[in-house]
């Protein structure tokens, strides 16, 4: 009987089979010093507003003496992001808002609640691996549907799948500034997936973490703005002020508040009242406009420049749209080229890193070998063109 | 087919079920002014090191520009919590150590990576709520063994239910100044379940959070002195340092740091960049060694009073067991007192709040309905004499 006994802890059976995230083997690729990273979708650190984050924290920690102790969310941060989602043209009470530890777990709590083990999740073929990660451990059914980076995901292949029967426990799609497509969806591929939603009954979780950031001069509204019931919205400041803040937020109907909240109890507690207040005194402090606009105006300058080495540097036939939103750009190389074969080649030889395509697909095609994500938000404007030059180079060694 | 489709979002089995949290109960309850609680286990505000805190904040983001950033867990706090663990008699090394969002994230993180949807858990029959909420999503099967506030956990319970055949994931206890029950184990159980752990090849997962808020001069060490391979280790500076830092940690064999890893990441990213920082700079700084000196003190003579407005105001047949460690007093009044009723009574006559024992029972059994778990951590040494006096009455009257 003894013998029949394991040797070692057993695991569940998600965690048998667990591969180390592409997150963590990008942050540490991208460690090594020299290294130009187009990888991460990390903000711009000499963009981070320090010194008024400072102050703020300075200010709660002497005046506030809940900020170090346990306490429920913050009210008045709730209030905060209900005036922010107002500008982005989305009404919601702050009874609806449920304060979570990035967007990360705002997709962590909703998947708990919407999700059973073996679930059906239903997501394009290409999609932020982040979420991938989220779903993971319910060992998901996983749906994918096309999508593309001029269009976005197909909305008449949602529609077939749903009208075929599929009945998913939610449909996870980014609206703007799509990671890693870099495309925002146009007004009627909104309207239809909302219609959808609606009249299949499947909820639809939006991720919006980079929706505040928009270059042009008007924006669409999000998904959350169309319907308050069958749209979950998920955003965050991580993006728009500092990722370590650990606030993000879900916005949904309130009668499903009190199971976001015990799946919030179920990971790690609502107890994160120091951030919570920082970032609430930060934005009072009127800081909030400010940043936004500066981080739009030097993401926009960035973004071009990478374009333009896109351009100059990318041989003939590589594809890529500018991005509205956000702080990615999507480049489909020809055919040819294998861009997981290429990462290592650019790193050694031209130090400069990115995301190969196939790092996002949900399923197991090939449809992306020939992709790449490249950030623009990170890497300052000398280093972009500096190491697009040097990328470009790369690439054509490997398409010739 | 129209009518057949629901009529709101459909949530996983789990969520559909899910009260109301103790914790948030009595959060709510609490909040109502000149009320006095010894309902949850908050740390004394006023000896929070705010300022000393505050430096180090201030400290970390004028001076270490990643703070703000996503960024790996930080080592030299891996280190840091190594060195602490070794005052506490256990051998680790960083590599070892896995940063979690508190205690409470190092619970589930656990569970996450053991725990199958329906998979079995061995607890004591009284054990942590919070623990509860942490299993909650999975419906596990909970095997609960008897337990005592004189002695613990019934390790002959626990002996004959894996002779038995028994096979939980794991075992979760608290070594040292249980929650709820105030009870620290004896050698002899530690050294016991260490061999049950090893010869059953059950996983023991040892909640620490009380471990280092010790009142007599000699500690007794955790459970992972005595084995690195079964025992999964919790610990938190919530309770020592402040809560709303979100720094717990998790010390596991090194073969199973990949899977915490992901389960994390899953959660919510591994990317509390500042809040580790500002920890380790306190540390650093040389204010951990007379801050826990501080809180022993302080802690010892609230103890010491509550313990006396026991004895003076609760009736004949109370029973409660002083705690050598935490910050948890747990008193068994005469078999006919209800403490959940009696809760009500308390907070509308007397002003008084504390958690029924109920609330802390793993299966459906009336063995705690005449227990409460009183906290003497929050309270001042003057509220602790003037509310014990209050509760007594509420009691007597109870009792009569």
């Amino acid at each position: 009987m003894q013998a029949a006994l394991p040797d070692q802890i057993r695991l569940a059976p998600w965690a048998r089979t667990l591969r180390p995230s592409t997150i963590h083997r990008m942050l540490a690729i991208t460690a090594r010093p020299g290294l130009t990273s187009f990888a991460l979708g990390l903000p711009a650190p000499e963009l981070f507003p320090a010194e008024a984050y400072a102050r703020a924290a300075a200010r709660v920690l002497a005046t506030d003496p809940a900020a170090l102790q346990y306490g429920p969310s913050f009210r008045p941060l709730k209030e905060i992001i209900a005036a922010l989602m107002a500008r982005r043209g989305v009404r919601c009470r702050p009874e609806q808002v449920v304060l979570t530890s990035g967007a990360h777990q705002g997709l962590s709590v909703l998947a708990r609640i919407l999700l059973e083990e073996g679930g059906e999740v239903m997501t394009e073929r290409v999609t932020y691996t982040g979420f991938l990660q989220v779903i993971e451990p319910f060992r998901p059914r996983i749906l994918s549907v096309p999508t593309s980076s001029t269009t976005g995901i197909d909305v008449d292949a949602v529609e077939r799948a749903l009208a075929g029967g599929a009945s998913p426990a939610f449909l996870y799609v980014v609206t703007d500034g799509h990671n890693p497509l870099g495309v925002s969806l146009s007004v009627e591929s909104r309207e239809r997936l909302v219609e959808l939603a609606r009249r299949y009954r499947v909820p639809i979780v939006e991720d919006d973490a980079y929706g505040p950031l928009r270059y042009g001069d008007s924006s669409v509204p999000p998904l959350r703005a169309l319907d308050d019931r069958w749209v979950l919205y998920v955003g965050s400041f991580s993006k728009i002020l500092a990722p370590s803040c650990r606030v993000g937020w879900v916005i949904a109907p309130e009668e499903l508040v009190p199971a976001l909240v015990g799946a919030k109890d179920a990971c790690d507690l609502d107890m994160n009242t120091f951030s919570q207040r920082v970032v609430a005194a930060f934005v009072a402090d009127g800081h909030m406009e400010g940043h936004l606009r500066s981080l739009r105006e030097e993401y926009a300058v960035r973004r071009d420049l990478m374009v333009e080495g896109v351009r100059a540097h990318f041989p003939v036939g590589t594809r890529c749209v500018v991005p509205s939103h956000g702080t990615l750009l999507w480049a489909e190389l020809p055919r040819e080229v294998d861009c997981e074969r290429l990462l290592p080649v650019a790193v050694e030889t031209e130090r400069v890193a990115f995301v190969p395509g196939a790092a996002f697909t949900a399923d197991d095609s090939s449809y992306a070998s020939n992709c790449m994500r490249l950030n623009f938000s990170y890497p300052g404007r000398e280093e972009i063109v500096r190491g697009m030059e040097a990328l470009g180079r790369a690439v054509r060694t490997a398409a010739a």
